[in-house]
Parts: C-alpha cells; sequence; structure tokens
C-alpha cells in the first residue's frame, strides 16, 4: 500500500528525531511491501523564521491533504529565542494549537507505560516500581480554555483577564467514546476525570460519560476528581487503564503521567479525528540544549510512527514489527542518554535509529 | 492574652481531630498564659442535615465575628451520604466554598514537607526522599474558575456548560505579594506556576507577578509552565520553596505536592485574608471511612492550630512549642495508623493528642 505522510520535523530535536522515524517507516516498508511518500511541512519557530507565522495556511492545507501527520517537536526558550518576543498568537506553540484545530484532532492519546527495563529511571520507589503501570491518557484537545474566548481588559481602570471553558455534549460525547472503544481493546476499565464538585462544565462531562457508559456494559467506569488524580498518580499509578478527561486537566495529568515513567524520551502521542486521520508525535518537547548534537533520544518518535501506523492505517502487523524492534534495543542494552545507566551500550540519536531499524 | 476561636469540627474525623486541636490549644495557653475562647460553628453535611444548607448566614457571622477560625473538615461518600443528591449548590463542599469567599480567605498556604522520621512513606524513590524537600504552595482561593460565571444551557439544542476563569490585576497582586512575603522568610525562593501559552489569566498572571517581584530584589522569580510543575514535582521537589498559583492550578498541585509526602495526615493549611484573620485546617479530608473510631490523625489539625497561633495571633513561640512537640513525638516513634511502620508505637488519635500535649 502507498501511504502520505506530511511531516513537521519542527524546532529543536525535532528534525533529528523525525529522520529517524522515516527511516524506521522505510524499513517496515520495505519488509512488509508499503511504500511511505513524505511531504516536508514547516511549522513553529521556522515557519516563524521562514513565513512569519507559526503555521501558513499552505501547511495546514498539505498537512490536510496528507494520510496522517508525523511530528517532531515546536518551540525554543522563552527569554532567549526571538520568537517569544511575538504576541502569544504567533509564537512557536500557536502553531501546535492551530493545527490541531485546523485538523479537529479532538482526541489526544497519551500511553504513560512502565518499560521493565527502565525501571530504575522511574522516580517512584522500588515496591512501584516493580509493580509496573500501563495507562493510557484520553484528553480532549480541540475544546474547553484552550479555544474559548479570552479577552484583557481594562474594568474601571483594572486590568482583568478572563477566559472561557466551555463543553457541549457532542464534543463530551465523541471523547468519552474513543475512551470506551480503547479501554475495549484494553483492561476494560476507564476512570473518567474532573472537578465535578466545582464546575458545570464537568458536571455536564460527568452526565454524558454516564451515558455513554451505558452501551459499553463490559467497561468499569469510576469518576475521579482531578486533584485526587494528581494524587493517586504518584501514589498507586497499577490503577489506571484508561483516563479521559479535558484538555487542561488532561495537559496536567498527561505530563506527570509521563514523569512518573522516569523516560519521557520513550513515551509516543496520537492526536486523532473522528475518521483514521491523526498527527503523531513524541509526548516530551523540542529540547533546544541538545539540539543538533545526535544525543536525542528517537524512541517516543519511532513509537509514535507505530501508532500511526496502527490508527491511521490499520497496519496491526507492521505496528507490533516496530514496537517488538524497541523492546528489542531495550533487552540488548542499547541506550541514548536520557535513559543511560551502568553497564550499558550508549548510542546517539542516528544509532538508535538503526539498531531499531536491525530489528525490524 | 485573649483568643475567639470559631471552631467547626465538620464531617467524618472533623470532629475527633479538631478535639485534639483544642487540647492542644488549651496546654499552649496553660503554658504561656493565653485563654482561647471557642464557639462551635457547623458546616457542611452536618449543617446541612441541620438546617437545609452547607452554610448558614448565622454560621458565617459567627466565624466572621471570631478572631481565627479552626476546621476539621468537611464532606462524606457521594451515592451512599443522602447530601450528594442535593444540587451541588447545597453539597457539604460548597459549604467550604461558601467560607472561603465569605470570609474573603484569597490566600491558601500549604505546607508540603518531609518529616525525615517518615521518609518510608514517601512515594518517591530513596535518593529523593533523602535528599528532603519543604515547600509552601501559596494557592489563590477566592477567584478563577472556583467563583466565575458558569451556566449550563442549551444551545441549538445541543447542552453546553460554560464556566468562566477571571483574574484582575488587584487579586493577582495581593497573592503574589504574600507569596513574596513568605518567601522572605524562607529561602528566597518563588516559583510562579501558570498557563501563560495558553492563558489570557496567565499571560496577566505573569505581568503582576513580575512587577511585584521588583519589590523583592532579594527573592529570585521563576515562571513555570503549569504542565511541567506538575512533572518537576515528581523528578525534583527539593527545587521548590514557595510555589504561587491560581486557584485551580492550585488545588491541583498542592494535592500531587501532599501526596509525594507520603503523610498527608500530618499537613496543615492556612487560608488567610488581607490582616491577620485565617481559617487553619488540615489538608486532608473527612475520611469517613474510619470517622469515630480513634483511628485518624489529629497531627495535621494541631500543626494547622499552631499556624494560627503563628498567622493569627503572633505567637510564634508557641507555634513553635507546639511544632517541636510534634517532632518530639515522631522522634520517639509514636504513631498513627496511617503513618504506622515497623517497631513503632501505634496510638489512637486521642492517644496521640495527649503524647503531643506532654511534650509542650
Ligand atoms: C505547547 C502547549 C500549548 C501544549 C499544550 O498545553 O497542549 C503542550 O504542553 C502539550 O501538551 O502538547
Ligand atoms: C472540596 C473542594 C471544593 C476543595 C477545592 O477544590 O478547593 C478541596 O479540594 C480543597 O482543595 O480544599
Amino acid at each position: 500500500m502507498n501511504f502520505n505522510v506530511a511531516v513537521i520535523p519542527g524546532d529543536g530535536i525535532g528534525p533529528e528525531i523525525v529522520t529517524e522515524a522515516q527511516k524506521v517507516l522505510n524499513a517496515v516498508g520495505e519488509k512488509f511491501g508499503h511504500s511511505f511518500q513524505y511531504t516536508e511541512v514547516d511549522m513553529g519557530g521556522i515557519s516563524i523564521d521562514k513565513y512569519g507565522v507559526p503555521l501558513t495556511e499552505d501547511a495546514l492545507e498539505t498537512a490536510k491533504k496528507s494520510d496522517a501527520v508525523l511530528l517532531g517537536a515546536v518551540g525554543g526558550v522563552v527569554g532567549k529565542d526571538s520568537w517569544y518576543e511575538l504576541p502569544p498568537n504567533l509564537r512557536p506553540e500557536a502553531g501546535l494549537l492551530a493545527i490541531r484545530k485546523g485538523l479537529n484532532l479532538f482526541a489526544n492519546l497519551r500511553p504513560a507505560y512502565l518499560y521493565k527495563e527502565l525501571k530504575g529511571a522511574c522516580p517512584l520507589k522500588e515496591e512501584v516500581a516493580d509493580a509496573g503501570f500501563d495507562m493510557i491518557i484520553v484528553r480532549e484537545l480541540t475544546g474547553g480554555l484552550y479555544f474559548g474566548e479570552r479577552k484583557t481588559e481594562e474594568v474601571d481602570g483594572v486590568l482583568t483577564a478572563t477566559d472561557t471553558l466551555t463543553y457541549n455534549e457532542n464534543e463530551i460525547r465523541r471523547i468519552a467514546k474513543k475512551a470506551f472503544d480503547i479501554a475495549m481493546k484494553r483492561r476494560k476499565n476507564v476512570i473518567s476525570v474532573d472537578k465535578s464538585n466545582v464546575l458545570d462544565s464537568s458536571r455536564l462531562w460527568d452526565k454524558i460519560v454516564n451515558e455513554v457508559a451505558k452501551d459499553y456494559p463490559e467497561v468499569t467506569l469510576t469518576h475521579m476528581l482531578v486533584d485526587n488524580c494528581a494524587m493517586q498518580l504518584v501514589k498507586n499509578p497499577a490503577q489506571f487503564d484508561v483516563v479521559v478527561t479535558e484538555n487542561m486537566f488532561g495537559d496536567i495529568l498527561s505530563d506527570e503521567a509521563s514523569m512518573i515513567t522516569g523516560s519521557i524520551g520513550m513515551l509516543s502521542s496520537a492526536s486523532l479525528r473522528e475518521d483514521k486521520f491523526g498527527l503523531y508525535e513524541p509526548s516530551h518537547g523540542a529540547a533546544p540544549d541538545i539540539a543538533g548534537q545526535n544525543k536525542a533520544n528517537p524512541i517516543a518518535t519511532v513509537l509514535s510512527a507505530a501508532m500511526m501506523l496502527r490508527y491511521s492505517f490499520d497496519l496491526d502487523e507492521e505496528a507490533d514489527a516496530v514496537e517488538k524492534a524497541v523492546e528489542k534495543v531495550l533487552e540488548d542494552n542499547i541506550r541514548t542518554i536520557d535513559i543511560m545507566s551502568d553497564g550499558m551500550t550508549l548510542v546517539g540519536c542516528k544509532e538508535m535509529g538503526n539498531e531499531i531499524i536491525k530489528r525490524i
């Protein structure tokens, strides 16, 4: 089969890690008889430098026409990169928000999984790390405070800023369905996170999630308050299978969940539309401090490409092959610097890509 | 001196833990020559049972007339206690929100400190626990999503819920000042947490915090995004001294910070007005599952009473005496069940109170 992939290298380590993921996709193509066509798209700081905006209409159109999007990372350093002297809607990260909205990517899936080979990096105590955990955070990505109306104005001479958190039942229903569908393929456990003791949007969230749950009698649904969830992630991460939550809570909790794995360089993510289309990117950022030094860990991006194979192209066997190759690399004690420990073999970004390809 | 304390036992373990804190206050009074008058006030479930609302006007008035308020905890179990069949604004927790707003308690201080004696309970790995940490989260408590306008309505036949996040410069300035004042008495380090890459309210927050910082040249100010903060708390809690943030972020992050101590039964909190007046309560909840069994840990409430002595009554020496007594109890290996470990002496709630008093 033939697939058209829009590739957004972005900023910082973005280009390096995306290159390795493309190499892996090509190896998969060769082995399984597919071909991947890539169209490069600018987004983030590099787009600002070229066109003055973090995402051009053309770039968005190219992404729209593709079968799926592979993204490295965008962004630089506030106070260092001149991008941050621009108004907020013209900064690198605004490109990310624009492409999410522009492509209608309402479902952000972020797996947080503890690799047994990397247990040592887990910041939690040994007994928790030993028990392991394997969860997926399903974050609503095109609603809530991120895309509500906002304004800053003087009210009686006092500067006042307002952001708006809105959800309607349709937005909640489609993300809830996505979470339940995913749970059906996993351990059939959904924890819905909100702040229903305070927010109207959370109470509507609760109600609609309960309605959707009726269509999934096999799935166990629990509601959890966001503050409690922030605690439980640290206390007992093994209790989580699928977590579903709104945009801002999902931003916070998915990052917390990433960190408790101790190896954010390993974590992939997918942002999906209602059909098979999606954007795939590592959970980590652009890490400008190590950019261009062949030090980045490409695994999160490679695993994001695997998610692309699975979710957008229905190539389960191919996705498995990539995931297994990554596991094999870890078993063979090959490590980039971020996951390095005693007795392991240290490799660079390129070499890690090559080692994965060898094992496909 | 003579102090008038409004006491809100509340629900669950509230009455038990508040009783011990009062015993400790009385012991302090005897030793240092003060007298504490207590007026009991109903709030939460108990108030609903008596008056149909979680906080009556009378109760609020009594609290207003006091020199300070000591609170146990409010709330029960959703799906079990009939309080949760009431509309949200009549549930136990609404009493808490009403008293915060009614008393203008805009500054919530939540220390998160790792007791070396309780290191074993810390869910983080040994090297992090060994390094220890000692931070205070300064949470804005009367603004933001908690008190903005909200509505649920049908828009073109689609149920839509909206909450509003508003901050004005005065609200931000007073909480920022509070945080910097506290930092001056500590390690002179403030981390201001927001989501300025998305929210207008966060950008105003940033701007005003920067302005306030100019009056505190000795204090180091850093801005941190909320998602990053959720990660850093797990990765390296020792980097935090004073954290200042808005209401909802503060709710989430202060609970996360509590949990990484592993001993939430030890953590006090203060909610302050612009003058010396404040409300003091443990960071933990009403724990209805162990209510009335003499199993609760009263230390968080006792330490909250110590904060009352310090912040509302300017009785630093007396506050020190309480804090030292608690430390001594721990050194003497006396433990309630929540912080119990091998070789320690297990005591109940009352007995813990008595042991603290003996050491004052
Ligand atoms: C860069 C930022 C706007 C973005 C977000 O908050 O969504 C990032 O933190 C993420 O989680 O992808
Ligand atoms: C009970 C609830 C409304 C409250 C809050 O969110 O403020 C609680 O979680 C807290 O932190 O005191």
